[in-house]
């Protein structure tokens, strides 16, 4: 393993510190936490609910690159591919609550799900009004090692991204969490994997594949997928991803909006060529895009691969997913 | 090789119609070439300097995804690692130019310096007046084999954004050209590879290295550096990389920006750990660091690798750099 690191224990708290000392104007760390809030001029006098969001590190820029004005209030950083702890959690609520509530946006694995809910007890013991989404987007299977039900994968920079915005315009903590389950009904996702991720505690890749396959439908904890089979032509793994999503619509009418997610070791140009593709293909079924993202937004370390997420979008999500926001990673 | 591709004549126009169809609002294609330019409204409705950009592909989002309000009008893609032809850079410049005249942002490489000086005087036969720029920032070889002099590196996308905001300013063509070749002349750039890019066309990486080694000094086309050793925490590396660019700066005091650059598929959390060990080295050796940027900002495919770019600036350059600007990749 050959990794730009120091000691493996301080890798998250060291990556946090990069993190909030080269941006100081967006986010700070809540002292004590690798967690981090907004930190700019809007944030400390404009009301608004709060969203909080987090899970294991490893994922980046999510979640702490979308802390900033339209998106995530905050950020909590567990450590590689595990759980932040509740009291880490209760921490980011305090920190952003300023009485309207605080919504807290949860990737469907077993350990977030149960952390994320004992900080909201927590925090509700303080009176502090709170609810909570769970993401469960990844389409490719039922269930993982990690995670009872769906996975949440790259999906959730959307939900993150249209919840953020409605919450910047006012609306309030049972709407966005009502509009923010909405989203996640009808956003899907799955990703294929060239190469798997090596988790720097463990020192070598979490599972092989030979110099021409490739995964179908892993998650970004290193999970296995539904098919290993040999690679095909970008076309065609396009039209493989997009047949198994739009199964999962049953009206193809409409707005959507699709992500094109680089896993953390694939380039750029591979995810252009690919966005090529699937734009293509979806304009040969009459799928009608007005929004589209391309970049390494949902990351599993050094994972070669991809990942094709499409929203079916109402006309007022599009214009949330196009609103400017001040984060580091959108 | 595995790489999502089609076939691999067809890259370069594939990318760049994938980067187009997602961005839209931001820009456009010029027919018949792989050049991209600005199509926002306020690009049709203000008049400006034009600043064009170009060179090999590879390097994305350098340069099309730097193309927008407060950077680049117009990006010129070449094949990869490959000049891009001076009949393309023509329409480009033909295609931004206001009345102005056009600067030309030039990475510092045989193939480009040249094609550019063509189109250049293709360009001012039709009596458009040009001036060209030339990034030589690595410091880490003197030439190397694609080029005479040092060659241009990362802190290529730094003298755009600082000569893009510029020119969004109002700054006339013969101001602009002086501004950026003082910005070239005090920024300085090295890197490190922990593994070769694969040029698609090649089919493996363009050298090898072992386990626990990694290169000093590489170039963004698998130029090799000036020294092969092992691998090092990442402390250590900063040391090396700092120590090697400081001694170019004879003035230490003043504001310095910094660059920490992935190379394409280097994780963003190493990226947040090196940067992090780059703010707390340059903090003890009093540096102010007055402007931060992290991400794979100019990259070379695959490479596992990351790059360092110091850049010593006037109060002037710091508020170019921290502009909003809207584009796909700053």
């Amino acid at each position: 393993m050959k990794k730009i690191i120091n000691n493996v224990e301080d890798i998250v708290p060291e990556m946090i510190a990069g993190l909030v000392k080269t941006s100081p104007e967006l986010v700070k760390q809540i002292d004590g936490t690798t967690a981090v809030v907004r930190n700019d001029n809007k944030f400390k006098t404009t009301k608004q609910v709060g969203i909080v969001s987090g899970g294991g590190s490893g994922h980046e820029p999510l979640h702490a690159g979308y802390v900033g004005d339209g998106m995530l209030s905050a950020a909590v950083a567990g450590e590689v591919f595990t759980s932040p702890t509740p009291d880490q959690i209760y921490e980011a609520i305090t920190a952003v609550d300023q009485g309207l509530g605080v919504l807290l946006i949860v990737k469907n694995y077993s350990g977030d799900v149960m952390n994320f809910d004992m900080a909201k007890e927590m925090a509700e013991a303080d009176d502090i009004k709170i609810k909570t989404i769970v993401v469960d987007d990844d389409i490719s299977v039922k269930n993982s090692e990690f995670t009872q039900g769906k996975r949440g994968v790259a999906g959730t920079v959307l939900v993150e991204k249209v919840v953020g915005a409605a919450a910047r315009s006012g609306m309030s903590l049972d709407d966005l969490a009502a509009l923010g389950q909405n989203v996640i009904d009808n956003t899907k996702t799955i990703g294929i994997a060239l190469h798997a991720a090596t988790v720097p505690a463990v020192g070598h890749p979490g599972f092989e594949l030979k110099d021409d396959e490739i995964e179908y439908g892993i998650g970004i904890h290193n999970e296995r997928g539904y098919a290993v089979e040999k690679i095909q032509p970008s076309k065609k793994l396009a039209h493989e991803l997009i047949e198994k999503i739009l199964n999962e619509f049953t009206d193809k009418t409409g707005d959507f909006a699709i992500l094109v997610n680089g896993m953390g070791g694939t380039p750029l140009m591979e995810q252009y060529i690919f966005a090529n593709d699937v734009l293509n293909e979806l304009a040969t079924d009459k799928v009608d895009v007005e929004f589209s993202k391309v970049g390494n937004k949902v990351t599993s370390l050094d994972m070669v691969g991809i990942s094709l997420t499409i929203m079916k979008a109402k006309p007022e999500w599009i214009k949330y997913l196009k609103e400017p926001v001040t984060t580091i990673g959108w």
